[in-house]
C-alpha cells in the first residue's frame, strides 16, 4: 500500500503577520510526504540542486520517507518567497526561481513503480500524466492542480482528469475550470469530465467533496492562531491519501474521514512555519483533534 | 412558549442576476415570523403605513402570525431597494425610505408580554432594549446586530448585550465587534461580553456557534441554484427559535439542531423572490432536508 507522490521540494522564504523565515523546507511534496508519513510509507519523486541541505534529507529518511526518487541535480534548488496578506487569505510572490524544478522530467524509479496510492501534486499535467504512465496499476491517484494550468494547458488537464479518482481544487479554481459560478454545478461539471471525486478545499470554510452520488460538507478545523498559511493543501492531501491507504475500502465512507484526517493535518501545519509543527505532534495528537472534530459538529 | 419578533415590515424592490421583483413582502419581522410559525405561534411587533398590501395581513393571519403589536401609521410602509451582485454576495442599495418605520416606538401590547422567546432583529439598540423592559420573564433572547450600531451605537448595544442569551452577527461584524481578525478569538471575546452564545452567519459557508464551553460548526446546506438572499439571515432566525420554542430544553444539544433548523429555513428561503418558497414548503420538506443534512456531514 505504497504512496507515491510527485511535486516540489522546495526553499521558502515566507513573511507573515506572525514573523519571517529564510530558505525554510517547503514544496508540495515535502508537506504532503511529511502529513502522509504518519499513516504509512510514503515516497517523493522530486528535483532538487547539489545546495539542498542534507539535514532535511536526513529528516526525510527518518520519518521513513523514501528519496529513492529524490533527484539531486547540478544547479540550484527551487525557491519561493512570499508575503501574506495580514487576514492570510492571499500570498504576494516576491520571487519564483524554478532553478533545477524548470528541467523536472519525473522519473519513477523502477521499485516505486507498483506504488497503489498516487499524489500528482500540483505541477505540468503533461508531467503528472507522464508520472501515471510509469506506474503500473495505482489503485487510487489524486491530483492537485491550479488557475496557470486551467488557463494554459486546459487539454492536457482533461486527459489527465480521465485517469483521476479525485481531483483536489480550490473554490475559485473549481469555478474557474467549470465557467460556472454556483459551486455545485461547477463540482456537477467538473465530476462529468471524469474524476470520481472532487474535493473543494475552502480553507478556513472547510472542505466540500462531490461525486456522483454522494455530497460531503465539512467545516475546517477551529484554530486561534495561524502562523503560516503555506502547504495546508499539500499537508490536507497527504493527511486524507494517508488515511485512505490504510483504509480497508475506498468508498464514500472512507473517503469523507480521509478529508477529516486532511483536515486535521493542515490544521497543525499551519500553526507553525514551515513543517515545523508537523515534525512535533504525535499519533495521539491526531486522534485527539479528530474525535474534538466528531464532537464539534455532531447535532 | 409564544415567540415575538420586534423589527422590521418592508417592501422590497429587488434585483438579482435571477431577475427583479417590486415591492414584494420584506422586513426582518417578515422573515422571520415565516419561517418560526413552521414550529410555534409567533406574534410580530413593527410598523407599517396606511399602504400597506392588506393581503399581506391576511398572509400573516393565515400562518397564525399575530398581527396585534403590527401598528398601522399614517404615512407610508418602509421600503428598500437593492441589486445584488453576480455572485450574490453584496447587495448594492438604491434607496431606503424609512417611512413610518423612522418614528417606531416598539410597544409590546399587554396580552403578548409574558412571551417567552424574542428575537430582537436589527434595529436601534436602544429599541431593542425598551422592548426587553417591556416583557415579564423572557426564557431566551436572541438579537441580531449591524455594522451600523457597532460603530455608532457602541454602548447602547453593550448594554443589552448583558441581557443577551444569543447573539447572532455575521463574519464581518463579529470582526468589527471584537477587533480581532481571528473569528475563534473574535467569537471568546464577544461571549466575555454578556451574550451566552454568540452564532456567526457565514452565508454560504455555513455557521459557526461559540459559547463559554462549547464550540460547533457547520456548513450551509448545499443550494444549486440561490434566486435572492434577502432576508436568509432573519428567516435562519426564525427556524432556530422556532425550534427552540418546541424543545424540551435549551441547551448545547437543542441550540445545535436549532442551527441546523435555522439553516434548513433560510436554504428554502433564498430558492425564490421575497417570500415566496416559504409559503410553498411543508414541514415534510423541512424533515427531508433535516435528514439530508445529517447525511451530507457524517463521517
Amino acid at each position: 500500500m505504497d504512496i507515491l507522490v510527485v511535486g516540489s521540494v522546495a526553499l521558502d522564504s515566507i513573511q507573515t503577520p506572525s514573523g519571517k523565515r529564510e530558505e525554510v523546507l517547503g514544496g508540495s511534496a515535502t508537506y504532503f510526504s511529511i502529513a502522509a508519513s504518519f499513516f504509512n510509507k510514503v515516497d517523493i519523486i522530486a528535483t532538487v540542486g547539489e545546495d539542498f541541505p542534507k539535514n532535511y534529507i536526513t529528516l526525510f529518511k527518518n520519518r521513513k520517507i523514501g528519496t529513492s526518487g529524490l533527484e539531486i541535480c547540478k544547479g540550484k534548488t527551487f525557491r519561493w518567497k512570499g508575503v501574506y496578506s495580514d487576514d492570510l487569505n492571499t500570498a504576494h510572490t516576491i520571487y519564483t526561481h524554478l532553478n533545477v524544478f524548470k528541467d523536472f522530467k519525473p522519473e519513477v524509479p523502477r521499485n516505486l513503480r507498483n506504488s497503489e496510492f498516487i499524489f500528482l501534486a500540483n505541477i505540468d499535467p503533461d508531467l503528472q500524466y507522464d508520472v501515471l504512465r510509469q506506474v503500473k496499476k495505482p489503485r487510487l491517484v489524486a491530483c492537485d492542480s491550479m488557475n496557470y494550468w486551467i488557463e494554459h494547458k486546459r487539454d492536457a488537464l482533461e486527459r489527465l482528469l480521465d485517469k483521476v479518482d479525485i481531483l483536489l481544487l480550490n473554490d475559485a479554481e473549481a469555478r474557474q475550470f467549470s465557467g460556472e459560478s454556483n459551486i455545485m454545478k461547477a463540482a456537477k461539471l467538473i465530476v462529468s469530465r471524469g474524476p470520481k471525486a472532487v474535493v473543494i478545499k475552502r480553507g478556513e470554510h472547510g472542505v466540500l467533496c462531490f461525486s456522483k452520488d454522494s455530497y460531503f460538507a465539512a467545516p475546517a478545523y477551529p484554530l486561534g492562531s495561524v502562523f503560516d498559511p503555506t502547504g495546508a493543501g499539500d499537508t490536507f492531501a497527504g493527511g486524507m491519501m494517508g488515511f485512505l491507504s490504510r483504509a480497508k475500502k475506498i468508498n464514500d465512507s472512507s473517503i469523507r474521514k480521509g478529508i477529516i484526517y486532511g483536515s486535521i493535518m493542515a490544521s497543525f501545519a499551519v500553526e507553525d512555519f514551515s513543517v515545523n509543527k508537523l515534525l512535533e505532534i504525535s499519533l495521539n495528537d491526531i486522534a485527539g483533534r479528530f474525535n474534538h472534530f466528531k464532537r464539534i459538529t455532531r447535532f
